[in-house]
C-alpha cells in the first residue's frame, strides 16, 4: 500500500515536472495553472514581458488586479492603470480595474480552484491555500518568466502540520489563530516550510476564515499554507456561483508531517501584535486602556464580508468614539455589494465610520496615514516600521472585533468586556450574506488572440524601460554601504507609500527612495559606487522579509548593488536577487557578521568560477586582513541565471539559443 | 405704502448694522448668524484665532467641516484634523470629522436656516442661498475676525433677478440651469451682483436642485445667490428632521431688480463646459463622440441624493464602459446612508462604479487625477487649468445624467440619445429617498465653555505660526515678477492638489508651490525680492477668481509680494489682499496693462498718504519714464486694515486700544 501523503505532497506531486520530492531543500520545478498580478508589482512584469517580446501568455489563466495604488494623487497612477490595461489586453491576461478589490479575496471569489497551482507577484499569494490551492508568491520577473512558459522553480520546503481542534469562542476569530501562530513561531518560524492545517477544527472555519490564516502565513516566513477543500470550500464556491469548480481534497489518513503543532481553537482569546512586528503578540487583556486614534478594518488579512459585518453589528445604534478615525476598507466589489444589500453597511456609516474605496489602501501607506505619535489598530497583515506611511509609527495588528471595540471606546479594549461595559453581546448569526451578490463584477475577461495583437500598449511619460543589467565581472571589489541587523523588510529597502509608489513603473526614479528611513544618503552613495565597481550590503537573518516587490532588488541594483552578504534571506527576496544578477551569499559562520563594518571593502575573486565549483565562496576583507567563508544555495538553473546577469538576460539567451 | 423689496433687500435689511443700502458699491456691515469653515482654509482661521487669543466665538453657531484633504498620504493631514478638532473644542466651534461630508450640503442638511446670514471660509458658501439664506464666502482671516465678533463688511452689490418659468424636461437637470447662466454671462458676469431666482419655475426645483445652481454662482463671479424659502424648502427641512426651522421667504410682489434675465426651464437641453473654464459652455450634442476616460460624480456642485440616484437608475443592470473610471463621490454621510438604505448604491457598484470616501476629493485634485492627455467629465464646479491635479488637463463640467451617459458609452453622449441606443428611458420617480436617514451623523457638537478652556490644542510638527506681516513702507519700489492676463484663478496662484495641500497649515512651506504651473522660479525670485523691498504682480481682469483660499495671498506675501496691479479683482481675493496688508490697485485705464512688462520696476511714493487722500494712486515706472494712474476701492475700514499691515495687526491694535 502507498505511504499516506499530506495534502501538500499530493498537490506537489500533481504539478511536478522536474526534481525529486524526497530531497528536501533541493530545487523542484512545478507546472503553474494560474497567475495573479497586482499593480504595484505588475507594471514591472509587463515591462519584462515587453522586453521579452511575448506574444501570448502560456498559462491557463492570469489576472492583473489593480488594488495597491488607488490614490491617483497625480497622473502617474492612472497612467499605470492604462499601461496595465493595454498590456494585459495585448498579452491575454484578464484585467480587474480599480474598484474590483484586493487581488487575493477577488481571486478566491472569482478564479481560484481547489487543487490548482497559483503563482503570484505578491507575497500574500499564499492566501489561496484557503481554497486548497498550492500557491506561491514570487517576484515580478519570476512571474514574467512563468507567463512566458517557464516552470516555477522552488526549493522544496518541509511540511509542518498544524492540528486544529475545538471551535473559536465568541469574540475570537480567525485573526487570533494566525496571531497565535506568530506568537509561537515568530516571523522566521515558517521559513523553509509549508504549513498544512488539518484536524477536526478545520471544519469549523469558513473558507474566508482560512484565507485570514493562510494570508498571514507570509508573516511567519512560510513558503505557503494549505487547507483541505471540504464542505466549507464548497459552500464558498457555491455562494460565488462556482460550485462546479469544487473538488474534495485532504491529506491521507495517517499522513505524517516533518514538524507538527496543535491549536485548540476553543482555548484562544483575543490577541494583538504590538508595534512594530507581526510577531510581537500578546493577549489584548494585557494592553487594555492604551489610547487609540485610528481603528482600521480591511486588507487581504481580513477581507471577508464577515469582517465588516461583525463590526457593523457591534456599532449598530451606537456612535464611535470622537477621537477615533474608524476607517473601513471593503476588500472587494462583491463584499461591498453584499454589505449594501444586507443593509449592514448603513450601521457602519451611521455610527461614524469612514468608508474608503475598495482596495489595499492604507495597508501599505496609500492613504489613511496615522497622525504623529498616535496609536493605530489595524486588521492588516503587517506593521513593519514605517509601513503605515509615517516614520516611527505605532501600528497594532488585531481582529475586526478588537479593532471595533477600540473604535467604540477610544482605547484598546478586550471585546469580551463589552457585554459588561456596553451591554453588547456577541451576535448570534453566521455572519455570511443571506443572498450573496454572485459575480458582481464581470470585468475579468481577456480578448481573443487576434484582437490582442492589435492592441497598442499605452505608456505614460513616467513609464520607463527596465534598466539593462550586466553580468557580474569575474573579480568583485565592493564597499559595504550599509551594515544591518535581522528582519530587514522590503518596506525598509524600498518603501511603499504614497510618495514612492507612483514611481513603481520607473526603476530609475524609485531608486531615490531606497533605504529612505534607514540611510537617506544611500541613493547618492550608491550612484557614486557604480564607478568603482558597485557596492555591498551586509545584513542579519531574514533579509528581505515582507512584500515580494522586485523594486527592492532592481532599484539597489540600479544604484550599484552587486553583493548581499546576510545570515539568511527571505525566500522571495533571495530569488529576486538572483533574478537581478546580484550575488547573494550567506555567512557560513553567522558570528562573522560582527567582524564586518560599514565602509569595509569586500573582494571576491573568480566570482563565476567559485559559484560554479561549490557552495562555498571566499570573501576577502583587505582592510582587515580577513578572509570569510560564505555560501550560496543556487540550483543549477539559478546559477545559470546568475551567470547571465539575471532572469531577463537568461531568457533572452534561451530564446536565441 | 412701502416700496416692494427683493428677497435680497429683505435679508440685507434684517442684518444691516452699518451703511446705507441705497448706495450701491459702498461698504455695508452685516451681522453674521452662522459661520462655515472647511479644513483647507480652516487651519489658517484657527491659527489666526490663536494669534488673537480668542476665548469663545461670538456668533450663534460655527461649524468646522473636514472635507477637502482626506487622502492622508502622510502624517500632516491627520495632524491637521487633530489640530482642527482640538482648536474647535477650545473655541466653541462645532466639528465635523472626516467622513461627515462636504461642508455645503452638510450645512444645508444639518444647520442652515432660511433667513439667517452665513459667512464661510469657502467660495462656495453661497450654496446656502438654496435655503433662502444670505451667504457669503470670505478668506480665512476675515472669517476669524467674524468669529471674534467683527461684523461682515461687504461692498453692496446690485441684485440681478433671474425669472424662472416652465419645468425641466427629462435628462435635463439643475446643473444645466447654471451652465446656461455661465454660457450667457461668463465667469465675470456675476461680479458685483447678487443673483436672486424667482418666478413660477422656482417651485419645480427641489432645495437640492437650488443648491446646485446657487453653488456655482461662485463661478459666475457673483457675490452670492438667493432662492425663496417655500414648500420645497420646507420639504427638505422636514426630510432632515428640522421642519421647525422653516420660515417662508420671498420677494414682494412687484419688486424690481437692477438687472434681469429669464430662463424657460422647459427650453433647456443638456449642456457641457469645455476645458478649461466653467463658462466655455456648449450643448452636449455639439461634442458627442469625444472619447472619455473618466466620469466623475460628486462635489458641492452636485451633492444631492438625486445626483447619484439618477446615475444608479441609469446603470442598473448594465456595465460601465471598460475604458472609463466611473468615480462616485457621495457628498455627505446622510446621502451615502440614504443610497444604501434605498438600495440604489448596489446598482452603481455592480455596474462597475468606484465608490470613494465622502468628501470633496478629486474636485480640487485630492486623488482621482486623470491620466495624461485623457478627457474627464465631472459634475464638479470648476475646471480651471490644472485643478484636477495634472497640468494641461482636459476636464469637462456637466450634469450627472451626461456624466453617466459617458460612463456607459465611453464617449460624450447626449443622454436623450440613450433611449434609442440603449433602450434607457428617463426614470419616472421623484429621485428623493422614500425614507431619509434623518440626522445620520450627530457629530456636530461643541463643548460647554468651562470644558473648552481645559482643551489643549494639539499641533503636529508641520503646523507653523502665521508669518508676521509688516505694514507697507511709505515708499514702495518693487519689481514686477509676473505679468499675467485675465481670469487668473487662485488655483494658479497657489495650487490645491495632493502635493501642496498637506502644507496648508504652514504658509512658509506652501509658498514654495506658488505659480508652480506658470512660473516655477517665482518662489525663488520672490524670496530674492524681499531684500530689495519686495515685488509686484500685474494682471488682467478678474484676478484671483475661484477658491477663497487665503494661501493665495499669504504665501506670495511671505515671498515678498507688496503690490498687485490688475484690471479688476475677484471679490474675495481683493479682500484677502487687503487683509494681508498688500496694496491692490486697479488700472484707471485698462490699456495701460499693455505698457507694462515683466521686470518693470514700479514705484509708489507716499503710499499711505495717497491711499488716504483719494481713490487715485500714482505709479511711476522709472525704467520707461511712465506714470500710470491706478485706483483703489478701499472703504474706511479697509484703509485702516491696510495701514495696519493686515487684519490680524488691525485686530490686535483694536484689542489694545
Amino acid at each position: 500500500m502507498a505511504k499516506p501523503r499530506t495534502l501538500t505532497q499530493k498537490l506537489i506531486d500533481n504539478h511536478l515536472v522536474y526534481g525529486d520530492v524526497a530531497r528536501l531543500g533541493e530545487e523542484v520545478r512545478l507546472e503553474v495553472d494560474q497567475v495573479l498580478l497586482q499593480d504595484a508589482t505588475g507594471t514591472l512584469t509587463m515591462l519584462a514581458l515587453d522586453a521579452m517580446g511575448l506574444d501570448r501568455i502560456q498559462v491557463e489563466t492570469a489576472c492583473q488586479y489593480v488594488d495597491h495604488n488607488l490614490l491617483q494623487a497625480d497622473y502617474r497612477n492612472r497612467d499605470d492603470h492604462i499601461f496595465l490595461q493595454t498590456s494585459t489586453a495585448r498579452f491575454g491576461i484578464r484585467f480587474a480595474p480599480p474598484g474590483t478589490g484586493v487581488s487575493h479575496p477577488v481571486h478566491m471569489e472569482r478564479v481560484g480552484v481547489p487543487g490548482k497551482l497559483l503563482a503570484g507577484s505578491d507575497s500574500h499569494t499564499c492566501a489561496a491555500g484557503s481554497l486548497g490551492m498550492l500557491s506561491f508568491g514570487a517576484g515580478s520577473l519570476e512571474i514574467a518568466s512563468v507567463l512566458a512558459g517557464e516552470h516555477l522553480s522552488i526549493s522544496l520546503p518541509e511540511v509542518m502540520g498544524v492540528h486544529l481542534t475545538g471551535r473559536l469562542p465568541p469574540w475570537v476569530s480567525a485573526k487570533d489563530v494566525i496571531l497565535e501562530m506568530l506568537r509561537r513561531h515568530s516571523v522566521k518560524g515558517g521559513t523553509g516550510r509549508i504549513i498544512e492545517y488539518h484536524g477536526p477544527g478545520v471544519a469549523t472555519l469558513t473558507a474566508m476564515d482560512r484565507h485570514v490564516i493562510a494570508n498571514m502565513g507570509a508573516e511567519l516566513g512560510a513558503t505557503t499554507s494549505v487547507f483541505p477543500s471540504d464542505a466549507q470550500t464548497r459552500r464558498f464556491l457555491r455562494d460565488h456561483g462556482r460550485e462546479l469548480d469544487w473538488v474534495e481534497l485532504a491529506a491521507d489518513e495517517g499522513a505524517s508531517y516533518a514538524y507538527t503543532d496543535e491549536i485548540d481553537l476553543s482555548s484562544l482569546e483575543p490577541l494583538i501584535a504590538l508595534p512594530s512586528s507581526p510577531d510581537k503578540v500578546v493577549p489584548v487583556r494585557e494592553v487594555v486602556g492604551t489610547p487609540v486614534h485610528q481603528s482600521y478594518i480591511g486588507s487581504s488579512a481580513n477581507p471577508g464580508y464577515r469582517d465588516l459585518a461583525i463590526a457593523a453589528l457591534m456599532v449598530e445604534g451606537r456612535q464611535v468614539h470622537p477621537g477615533v478615525s474608524f476607517d473601513l476598507n471593503p476588500a472587494s466589489r462583491q463584499v461591498l455589494t453584499d454589505l449594501v444589500k444586507e443593509g449592514v453597511l448603513a450601521h457602519l456609516i451611521e455610527a461614524g465610520g469612514r468608508l474608503h474605496q475598495t482596495g489595499c489602501n492604507g495597508c501599505m501607506g496609500m492613504g489613511q496615514v496615522p497622525a504623529t505619535a498616535q496609536n493605530s489598530l489595524r486588521t492588516t497583515p503587517r506593521n513593519f516600521p514605517g509601513r503605515s506611511g509615517i516614520a516611527d509609527d505605532h501600528v497594532f495588528l488585531c481582529s475586526p472585533e478588537t479593532a471595533t471595540a477600540a473604535a467604540l471606546t477610544g482605547k484598546i479594549t478586550d471585546p469580551r468586556e463589552l457585554a459588561d461595559s456596553l451591554g453588547l453581546c456577541y451576535p448570534e448569526t453566521d455572519l455570511l450574506p443571506s443572498n450573496p451578490a454572485v459575480g458582481t463584477s464581470s470585468m475579468l475577461s481577456a480578448p481573443p488572440l487576434e484582437d490582442a495583437r492589435k492592441v497598442k500598449i499605452q505608456r505614460g511619460p513616467n513609464i520607463a524601460q527596465l534598466p539593462e543589467i550586466e553580468p557580474l565581472p569575474d573579480r568583485l571589489r565592493v564597499t559595504t554601504l550599509l551594515k544591518m541587523g535581522d528582519d530587514i523588510s522590503t518596506d525598509t529597502i524600498n518603501p511603499a507609500g504614497s510618495e514612492a509608489m507612483p514611481y513603481r513603473s520607473n526603476v530609475q526614479a524609485i531608486s531615490q527612495f531606497c533605504f529612505r528611513d534607514l540611510a537617506q544618503d544611500y541613493p547618492q552613495r550608491g550612484v557614486a559606487s557604480r564607478e568603482s565597481g558597485g557596492h555591498a550590503l551586509v545584513a542579519g537573518h531574514n533579509y528581505g522579509q515582507g512584500s515580494s516587490r522586485e523594486h527592492a532588488v532592481l532599484a539597489p541594483q540600479y544604484l550599484g548593488l552587486r553583493l548581499v552578504l546576510a545570515k539568511s534571506f527571505a525566500r522571495i527576496h533571495y530569488q529576486n536577487l538572483i533574478n537581478a544578477g546580484i550575488l547573494a551569499l550567506m555567512f557560513q559562520n553567522p558570528q562573522d557578521h560582527d567582524r564586518l563594518d560599514q565602509e569595509d571593502v569586500l573582494e571576491v575573486v573568480d566570482v563565476h568560477g567559485q559559484v560554479e565549483a561549490s557552495r562555498e565562496v571566499i570573501i576577502r576583507v583587505p582592510g582587515k586582513d580577513l578572509e570569510l567563508r560564505a555560501e550560496h544555495r543556487l540550483s543549477e538553473r539559478q546559477r545559470d541565471i546568475f551567470h547571465a546577469g539575471g532572469l531577463i538576460n537568461w531568457l533572452r539567451c534561451k530564446a536565441t539559443a
